[in-house]
């Protein structure tokens, strides 16, 4: 099932993708729908009334957009650890996203008036369905309760002026999540073996598989959980692999007008244009 | 006015200070007054036939137990940046902490059974009661709603492992927050001129004058917001200073059994026992 979060007439609406169309199930929210444990396969089946929508023109918002969590995992593909210079851990190198940084997909990634660096990292985010703490990996997975396309722009200059990249990664309109959240069954368990591309005006600037993730969707849930609670609702941002513009000579960064897309066979493409934040 | 949070027969209720005793308001949560933009001076006057209790026994929460955000500031005392090895950088560097780590007064702080590196650091939470975006600094002081005392606990082996603090910093039990929620009307502009205290066993481990903040809380503000939205309920744990267990020789840390005291003059004192994690 592929459920998309969309604003019409000023108010938020979930939907599920049926054939080319849109399914209008109502005014519940993804957050509340995992929170209250809701089969999310089932519960699109006993929702009726919905209107059929066509995607043209629909105005989406990003499929949660208050999650309890926000878990990016930096580091997690030895080339982009390499050309970023940094060694790689043997253990997740954990950053945190806030709400307010959350853009929708076909909405603007948003270049701050404060710097002139603003870089593109395509990444595949994990919606917990079921929280948990000291989760064991055979059990890992019977957490997720599927997977959407994220775009953690940051902020570069900003990322690296103090030893924590924490304000780089959290400028308003600079986390692209969307446009579908995809439940787990229709993808392969842990989104293993997928092809994540990247591509800037068009370009391919990232392209990896998912297998050469350092750290692999099981194991971050084990390892993030033996610290602390996670929650249906909390959304694990998997890590981008090496191609981003900070890393290439001369730098790739990304302007006013440029379109940024990620995409993932299987999961969609997330499209965002970029625009300069207002004087 | 002083805000209190506590739990009673599995109810949770708002209270103020009066005298000796705690005056019982409802079950209205700070943050969601914070939300509505309620000027809590006047509103606790406003709610009548609540109950007179006795401190003793009650089981308090966390001033806010959902903050919409929780960004917390490393390296903002110049010789607590010396004793860490860290250079001290001309931009607050920014942590966050998710709020499944919160514990209140009196409740336990947890050592977890992965490490035997938990460290405290005394601190001082700025609460927000305004939001807003590019905050000018002659209006900052004007978006604090008030202040709370907060303990950073840190399990420094996992801050460490990687180049990002967060999963040292996020731990369940570690972040200890309150008790009271002292208005800002009741405290200096700013809380300039404090001295802040933490003693672990009755021992004074770290002392220092709020004076002696790199970035004081009006260009936390300012910064923070050149950046992000702020929201009504965000809070700033504003920084330690020098005097934590980690950088002393031979190292200190905190065990089972062990009490660890933050006080500042004015905002109260924050109590917690450590335990050790269940096995």
């Amino acid at each position: 099932m592929r459920y998309v979060s969309f604003e019409k007439d000023g108010k938020a609406f979930l939907g599920v993708r049926e054939g080319g169309a849109i399914r209008t199930l109502g005014e519940a929210t993804l957050e509340e729908l995992l929170a209250q444990g809701v089969d999310l396969n089932k519960w699109a089946a006993t929702q009726q009334g919905g209107r059929v929508e066509a995607e043209d023109g629909l105005k989406f918002l990003p499929p949660l957009r208050r999650p309890t969590k926000i878990l990016c995992v930096g580091l997690n593909f030895k080339d982009h650890s390499k050309e970023s210079n940094f060694e790689q851990p043997d253990y997740p190198t954990m950053f945190l996203r806030l709400n307010t940084s959350l853009v929708a997909h076909n909405a603007p990634i948003v270049r701050p008036r404060v710097s002139d660096s603003l870089d593109y990292e395509g990444e595949i985010a994990v919606v917990l369905g079921k929280g948990g703490r000291h989760i064991r990996k055979e059990d890992a997975l019977s957490h997720v309760a599927g997977y959407a396309l994220f775009n953690d722009a940051s902020v570069r200059e900003y990322q690296f002026k103090t030893p924590q990249w924490t304000m780089g990664k959290n400028f308003d309109g600079t986390g692209a999540f969307g446009p579908d959240f995809v439940t787990a069954d229709e993808l392969p368990p842990g989104v293993k073996g997928l092809r994540l591309e990247t591509r800037l005006n068009g370009e391919v600037v990232q392209s990896a598989s998912t297998d050469d993730m350092v750290f692999d969707v099981e194991t971050l849930i084990v390892l993030l959980s033996e610290a602390l609670t996670l929650e249906a609702g909390d959304v694990i941002v998997s890590g981008t692999p090496s191609g981003v513009g900070w890393a290439r000579n001369p730098r790739l960064l990304m302007r006013h007008g440029d379109v940024c897309e990620v995409s993932v066979a299987g999961i969609g493409t997330l499209r965002n244009e970029i625009i300069d934040e207002a004087a």
